[in-house]
């Protein structure tokens, strides 16, 4: 078992849809990276049962999270509770870099 | 429901003991800030059922986990599985100001 990290070696890029990595995880909860490059979105989606938090470290995002929308910039947090609709774009010129978490764990 | 925050809304001072702060809470997850100024001590403790995670925004720690001991700069991470022991020292000279999440929440 690891315990300790640095988000900076779960940074990467994927131009098919977007960069994910896992840091932590257990049946509790799953700690890791979103990247999104500029222009990239994850479309409006929700995860059952599961709550997800999004910690921006660097870039900027415009969050939806049911019917509100905000732009969110580093050390801005969006909370998207369980069943609730959530899509993030980035709108900025330069990599997105969240610090995410969902809990519990996504099966 | 708020769905969205600024770390630095959440940031403060607890001379006693250390400060900490609620962001988001369900009972799957709560999410919030540790701040620790120097010299504080959260001494060893562990949650029963629930997983701990700790990412440094700002300042340095010496975190156990178990039998492990690192320092952690700003950008690392700590992760306490269920029932694990473990402590933060702020070893540094200016405020240790720590994002965390527990899930399931502590009752």
């Amino acid at each position: 078992m690891d315990y300790f990290s640095n988000y900076r070696d779960h940074v990467g890029v994927n131009m098919e849809r977007w960069f994910k990595s896992t840091i932590f995880v257990s049946p509790n909860m799953l700690v890791g990276m979103d990247c999104l490059e500029p222009g990239q979105v994850q479309p409006p989606h929700r995860h059952a049962g599961r709550d997800k938090l999004y910690f921006v470290i660097s870039g900027s995002g415009e969050f939806t999270i049911g019917t509100e929308t905000r732009r969110l910039d580093p050390g801005e947090l969006a909370w998207a509770p369980a069943d609730t609709t959530h899509a993030v774009v980035n709108v900025g010129d330069e990599r997105l870099t969240m610090l995410i978490a969902m809990a519990p764990e996504p099966k």
